[in-house]
């Protein structure tokens, strides 16, 4: 790798954690300076705008966010939902990147202000919602998964259920809440969900 | 009302909308002035500090939550955990005041970097909680909720669920996301939660 890239590469990783812990309105250029040790030129030098750099943040942390759930997805059927729920169980304790989870960090953030980055965001969603959807129709084709349950609903539901326990758990600086939200889909899915 | 009473409600009720919108790290005090029409000194008349405005915002923007509900917790018991999805299923169409869920958006801004605000959301989110754990210990005791039903962890969920969903739905612009939530809690309710 080129030197230049390596300094972009470093800009990303630091200012990723800058703007995930502050928010991308909260985030100054002088946080990214401190983090990352650069002056304002050597990072413009690599950045056109604040934007373009937060942009290449939210995609450093998509990409660590997506790694996370790499050996989830290798998972077949209703065993790709749970391990879904087993690893996002440690979000609060262990997150993808320092500040918590970026996906619930830059919806909040951009929803009403960041129209490229909030576009990012939906991407991010997207994909988590559309592979869990994909699980449960594999788990269904399986036999594994009840006929009559709605995947699109099940994607949604767990997606919001777990972003919503690390908010809470976030807020009191205490992991319960988001583990008693993973042992309820845990036990939804055993009642519920499994055929 | 006093004439300097009024300026500070008014002050207090557009920063709140600011706030709510541009998150409590983003929000400048020209976007306050400009939602006032006050200059600074008008706002520092009022305010010791942006952080002081901060607080008394959110102590306002928790009024409007606590305000939605309170026809919520006049019900007794399965009622009331039951009115309590049916208020929510509205918050992405009509939120408590512009910018969505003010509980969601000041968890996500204070959790990393404003200890004070974070706990004005940490006491809005735990008297939710004490509410529906209550609601749930009252259906108990008459009878219409199953005795094995964990209070706790169905209060946890219901509001992690719900706030999942206003995050999804406020991302996407689509209230679907939080109607599907919505519409799973009130199944699981039915199903699982009443005697």
């Amino acid at each position: 790798m080129r030197k230049g890239e390596e300094t972009r590469e470093r800009i990303v990783a630091h200012a990723a954690e800058v703007f995930n812990v502050r928010g991308a309105g909260g985030a100054s250029l002088s946080d990214i300076m401190a983090a990352t040790g650069l002056k304002k030129g050597g990072i413009y030098n690599h950045f056109g705008s604040k934007e373009e750099l937060a942009l290449a943040s939210f995609a450093h942390a998509a990409g660590l966010v997506e790694r996370r759930f790499v050996d989830v997805w290798r998972e077949p059927g209703i065993a790709a939902l749970l391990a879904f729920v087993a690893e996002f169980r440690g979000y609060v304790r262990n997150p993808p990147l320092a500040g918590g989870c970026p996906l619930l960090n830059t919806a909040i953030d951009s929803d009403d202000t960041h129209p490229a980055l909030r576009e990012r965001a939906q991407a991010l969603a997207g994909e988590l919602r559309e592979r869990l959807r994909r699980a449960a129709a594999e788990g269904q084709a399986r036999g594994e998964i009840r006929r009559d349950v709605d995947g699109e609903t099940l994607a949604t539901v767990m997606l919001a259920t777990l972003e919503g326990g690390v908010m809470l758990s976030k807020l009191d600086g205490d992991p319960a809440h988001l583990e008693r939200c993973a042992d309820f889909l845990e036990a939804y899915i055993a009642d519920r969900v499994r055929a």
